[in-house]
């Protein structure tokens, strides 16, 4: 009987799409899933595909050719500690585990050093785009021992989404847990991005009076520029969309509830530890809790008033155009600060990530494709050393004149009591990272005041200290 | 030979003081240091006090009544394990270890699980204050057994600071972690403190164009209003401060980069986990953070431009009245976030903090002291189960007839370019929750069209997933 090169463990959706993407190139995969019934499911929903099902583990790997390839595509946390518990006995030397869940970087790292002590290659990887880019192409972020790397870069190149210019969009990431670090950031980016939308949205609605059939066509118009991306595509189509049920629109049937699932929160609790400051993507992690609090901001809207002002009167259009900006701008920084972080995390981890090349296998397959991110893989290809993107010249003359717009909205948003939390930590970073000066020097002089922290000077080196009480 | 009824390991200035403060009211007191040195230069510094040196650790506790009360004032983290684990075999069942280091508040509750096991009593307890506060009386927060509390519950009182109505500065918190994670809230809040005065004296200096001499007065004023605190008169006193090295003022010889010691990062890592929108305190500790890139900020200044808008063309005195107003509002909103964060935990874990016992201890001897912690008590004594502290009749009038005053200054800071990452959050995050409706609704489309993740329903209860993409 003949060997598969690859399997596959877990076949919830992600699992059975990845395992269908594979075959669609041309590999039969081995398959197995803790229950039988959900292995037959899938067996039943595959004709004509080339899927070799197993009903036990011991099964499933004698029916993979060694070195084994076996993706894990399992609960994150508990659930992948459990089959890895249970594989580790069964296989050989030199054989491959390739968790592709939204699993917690340090868990990856302890795996891939567990692992290792037995001669097992592990390799965390980022998967994102969803069930689609799972079936049809996803962006692929792995991290591990290059080696290992090496055998299964091939059928990950396969089955990599293609960005517009054909280029796969998978990279080596690095060693350890680079793979899903990137990953983790990827998601704290994406959360960047949905926030700073749904501010652009509050703002057109509450601000300048736009109904849904004009935020369509609004989001459409700026899909054909600097914006183009899957993010604002779909926007422009979910203002489209009827609700059967109701006969309205159904953007306005979904309650103002948003979940999450952790990996933004991970990315901003890491940022806090590496003492990178990431401003906006926090915000959007704690604006999708004040989100959840709908109870209470209801409640709380009954007793806090908002401001008595005349409501905006300014030209329309233009206004738009200034959302525009003020939007294209702030995602600039958010990213920026994004890479920021991978920076000093690959400092911190000796990961020698390479930004450019993230970048750019962001371009296709993932939630946050978007044309911009050319931009930014050539500006490391410009200066490898970037230390902010904001310092690239493409991104700086865009900051330097989007800036009155993006000042024009947090001013407008704010006198008239429109929440924009991203907007305002974009220019509060921005302001914030071009000053030659900050405030902190009267935080120092508090510091040393009450608790004789000392302070640096700004015409001599080393630490002073003085007796303010005098 | 007759024993002492407490003893101090761990002679740096913090136990020093302590032990001196001790001493002061009547008791003898044991003293241990690691270094023999240190301990006998705390001896020749106390001439004529009570103290009473050990140089082994036996020694130490032998010298100690019955239940023994040992007061740790050492390294927090692994010089704290190394003391525990060194006296442990040297304890008898009932005696009381009290650790009043800034340690984090999970190995508290690790350690008094370990202890416990050995019939030993652990309290951890904040102690805020400084040097001065340690000495002449701090503010305590003591976490840990009930019944072990009752035993150093008399000294503790004897030495805490006393507010101004005469009432001790000092409650038993609760359980476990309690104290500590208090005093890291506290700490948090002192961040915010610190932050808004910061961001206030960049706005009445670049905006308004105050002089050093002008914002001394300005803040002198304040301290005799609603803002009567410690950190505002000391703000007062550093501005009048003169530089003997340079004839200049010193707050302007200080360089600009704040420094930190990682208790606010543990409190916004503890809200983002907790799922609390602690956003001001987190904007603070990421200023610190930019705030000590100076050298990155410097070279940002010269490629970065600013808005080219004329300067500020208003009253001035007016416009120093809304700073006030928007520091006052800004407070206000970061303590109703600080003590939310409180509320969560103490759900969390079971603690059954007393809101407004905590802020009355901070009323005297720590940093955050200030005239308006009375009206947070005011306000849980009002109501207990208060969700929100914008929510009680005295904050929501301030914040009703302030706003316009915080908008103002954050749209005028914004316009110019000084950075106000703090009064931003705070003016977001008081538009977000008197926000019966957020453009989280959108994220929830976005987040299911892409992903599957299922959105609620305005009209109906349960999960709806669309077929976006028909």
């Amino acid at each position: 009987m003949s060997k598969q090169k690859i399997g596959v463990i877990g076949m919830a959706v992600m699992g059975r799409n990845l395992a269908w993407n594979i075959e669609s190139r041309g590999h039969a995969v081995s398959i197995f899933n803790r229950s039988r019934e959900k292995t037959d499911e899938v067996m039943a929903e595959s004709p004509g595909r080339k899927l070799v099902p197993s009903y036990t583990l011991e099964a499933f790997v004698e029916s993979l050719e060694k070195p084994r390839r076996i993706l894990l595509m399992v609960q994150a946390g508990a659930g992948t500690d459990a089959v890895i518990e249970q594989l580790r006995p069964l296989l050989d030397k030199g054989d491959i585990l390739i968790d592709g869940g939204n699993t917690y970087y340090k868990d990856t790292v302890r795996r891939g050093e567990q692992l290792a002590a037995d001669g097992l290659h592990f390799i965390g990887t980022g998967v994102s785009g969803g069930e689609e880019g799972a079936l049809k192409g996803p962006s692929i972020m792995p991290g591990g021992p290059r080696d290992a790397y090496d055998l299964v870069a091939p059928i990950l190149t396969e089955i990599a989404a293609r960005a517009p210019d054909g280029e796969p969009c998978v990279i080596y990431i690095g060693p350890g847990g680079a793979g899903h670090y990137v990953k983790m950031v990827h998601n704290g980016i994406e959360y960047g991005d949905m926030q700073l939308i749904a501010e652009s949205y509050a703002v057109l609605k509450h601000v300048a009076g736009l109904s849904n059939e004009e935020l369509a066509d609004v989001y459409r118009e700026w899909n054909e520029g600097e914006l183009d991306s899957f993010l604002i595509e779909i926007t422009s189509r979910i203002f489209r969309r009827k609700d059967e049920k109701s006969g309205k629109m159904l953007v306005d049937m979904i309650l103002d509830r948003a979940a999450q699932k952790g990996t933004g929160k991970w990315t901003s609790q890491s940022a806090l530890d590496l003492g990178v400051p990431l401003t906006l993507i926090t915000e959007s992690v704690f604006a999708r809790v004040l989100s959840s609090m709908k109870e209470e901001r209801v409640a709380a809207s009954r007793v806090l008033a908002g401001p008595q002002v005349p409501g905006f009167t300014g030209d329309r259009k233009a206004f738009v155009e200034s959302v525009r900006r003020a939007l294209y701008m702030s995602k600039i920084i958010s990213y920026a600060q994004g890479f920021a972080q991978l920076r000093a995390a690959s400092d911190e981890n000796r990961w020698d990530l390479d930004y450019g090349g993230i970048a750019k296998i962001f371009r296709a397959g993932c939630i946050i494709r978007a044309r911009f991110l050319q931009k930014i893989t050539d500006a490391y290809k410009h200066d490898g050393a970037l230390k902010n993107l904001l310092l690239d010249p493409y991104f700086r003359d865009v900051a330097q004149s989007y800036q009155a717009a993006l000042r024009e909205v947090v001013g407008e948003a704010v006198r008239v009591g429109v929440p924009v939390p991203g907007f305002s930590a974009a220019v509060a970073y921005y302001d914030s990272y071009r000053a030659e000066t900050l405030p902190a020097n009267l935080i120092q002089a508090q510091r040393d005041f009450f608790g004789a922290h000392t302070f640096e000077r700004v015409d001599e080196k080393g630490s002073f200290h003085a007796e303010w009480a005098e």
